[in-house]
């Protein structure tokens, strides 16, 4: 647990190093994706925080994000914070392909690696559903909430279990991916795989080149403009932009992050779209128009990815939604839990869900 | 000449195919560049449209932008449009390092290639103004104006030579390259330079695996996140989200521009700053006061690399400077020419801008 607001620590670009050990999984058994594949011996990582407690009500699931691990997601958690382990039971479920829970990096052949089957956001849901009442037991939660694609499982939670989700918090995120965030993927996706050593996927080490071009083209979406303009990576503690670009940047994407999974995610997030649930038909409008829970949408004013018209959008769609943009020069990285300013501001709006 | 706006015609991602061998060689000599090294036997490719006035005061120059050849400029020039050439003579030079004027893809050894020297925008406007005065005999400009890396040439005029610069429009371009925009870039190269195939600039074949790969990186950069919501680009022609990447985007890279000039150019463009002028000492802001040209200032609403706050910043720091945003979706591109409307409103200021 960090649990204290990180002021004046300079962060490192993956969070606090955490053991890759200190998680628990649910076994999956054959697990059988929207797409037709099945995945046997399939396995959900997980961590929780905090006690359930008796009445199974004080449950909250707070899913990862694109390429992230459960640790990453601990900024948000802490005594004090809206998810307080003292008092709420927070489950961290790690995405399909992040490398912990079943990913190209850890599954056994055939299915290893670049034939690593096409996942989407509702699989990913469908398995966390499973570990929350199949293994926990429990029949409601409180709060489902999540950053950038963990916003898009959010929507998602909301979609396809909407009895069992009185409250939604996304952040930075969307419930169907546009197209221009179509289109930036592409453009993270053709570097990485530009790079010969990542050939189609059956390499043997890292294309580190390759890696390291994503991250670079990463760079240029995941802060605003006014955030390099005011050079506020100086005050992360990088001491210029290239040192930014390699330090925050490069390491960012050469921590662990392998490129079979990194791709597998990058399908699942280009694929996000809530109107393709199964069993649903109808448009993205008209799933929008099926959401009840109590939706708090909090999209960063200078995100670029997920720009704030686009959730403006929704939450007009949506039965019970507000928009609040989370102020600065953030951008994406305002959901990403080091800066301390955009951290309370989604921390107080998420107590005054809870207390609702 | 086009002349004729080009209403309800689908675009090809190049503008006109014009032959390559419809323009003029001005040869510079022995050209010494800011950096140092001297190019023997430089040349600048140009092209002019209508007919220099007796006491040669009608001169617009028009320089090319970040990749683009004369042919590519003469959407905007045309009778009865503000670049008018049965009024007006107007210069397009071609950018050295375009592949007309001397670039790594045509300097024999030993500056060939990826031996190619860096060049400045100043070294650029440089050569410009010797054409303009050696060859041409004019002592003062009508009007400088450009598009994007034009507009970074156009400010370095007003900058380098002002007195010779009455007035000046640059459109979607700054006087010096953002952070942000360095970032940007830094994306681009990563991405073309990650397909071995590059081989550290001495390729014997186009890197095009890398080239796609750029293309597609540029794709999210260079139209607005807006312009892909409402897939503006079924109106250019394009049948799909994947048909605009590939038929508009890497058709864009593939067509003739070679990796090295591509690189060559993206340096100059990462490095433009009209501070670091030749014989002048001073901060941005210091360089921005020294420009006393009659200035209309025109950004793209949704410009994602030279976005409209960059320009208000410059523009308040000018004496004479009007800011003047293009409406709409089309971001960067609204300065391409590919769109009836900014195209309408880019010429109807240069109009008005003339007649001051």
């Amino acid at each position: 647990m960090t649990g204290i607001l990180c002021r004046g620590r300079i962060p490192s670009p993956t969070g606090e190093r955490r053991s890759m050990n200190d998680h628990e999984f649910f076994e999956l058994g054959d697990l059988t994706l929207q797409g037709g594949a099945t995945l046997r011996g399939a396995k959900l990582a997980y961590k929780t925080y905090g006690t359930l407690n008796e009445d199974r009500s004080n449950a909250i699931v707070y899913p990862t994000w694109y390429s992230g691990r459960h640790w990453e997601n601990e900024w948000l958690i802490g005594a004090g914070m809206a998810l307080d382990p003292e008092r709420y039971f927070i489950i961290v479920p790690n995405m399909l392909g992040n490398g912990l829970s079943s990913s190209p990096s850890n599954t056994p052949p055939p299915y290893d690696r670049a034939r690593f089957p096409r996942v989407t956001v509702a699989d990913n849901v469908a398995v966390q559903h499973r570990l929350v009442t199949e293994h926990f037991g429990i029949e409601r939660l409180a709060l489902v909430t999540g950053w950038s694609m963990g916003a898009g499982q959010t929507y998602q939670w909301a979609m396809s279990y909407p009895e069992m989700v009185p409250k939604i918090a996304p952040f930075c995120g969307s419930a169907k991916t546009s197209e221009h965030n179509i289109v930036f993927l592409e453009g993270v996706k053709a570097a990485l795989t530009a790079d010969d050593a990542y050939r189609g996927g059956w390499y043997t080490e890292q294309p580190t080149k390759g890696l390291r071009a994503m991250a670079r083209v990463y760079a240029g979406w995941g802060f605003s403009q006014a955030f390099y303009w005011d050079r506020v990576y100086r005050q992360m503690g990088y001491t210029s932009l290239e040192d930014f670009l390699v330090g925050f940047w490069e390491g960012f994407f050469l921590d662990n992050r392998d490129a079979n999974n990194l791709l597998a995610m990058l399908w699942t997030w280009q694929n996000g779209d809530i109107s393709r649930t199964p069993g649903f038909e109808g448009s993205y409008e008209e799933a929008l128009a099926t959401i009840e829970a109590d939706a708090l949408v909090m999209p960063a004013e200078k995100d670029l990815y997920f720009p704030p018209e686009d959730e403006a959008y929704a939450v007009e769609r949506m039965a019970n939604a507000e928009l609040r943009v989370i102020p600065g020069v953030w951008g994406h990285f305002a959901g990403g839990g080091m800066n301390d300013e955009d951290t309370q501001f989604i921390d107080a709006a998420l107590k005054e869900l809870l207390a609702r």
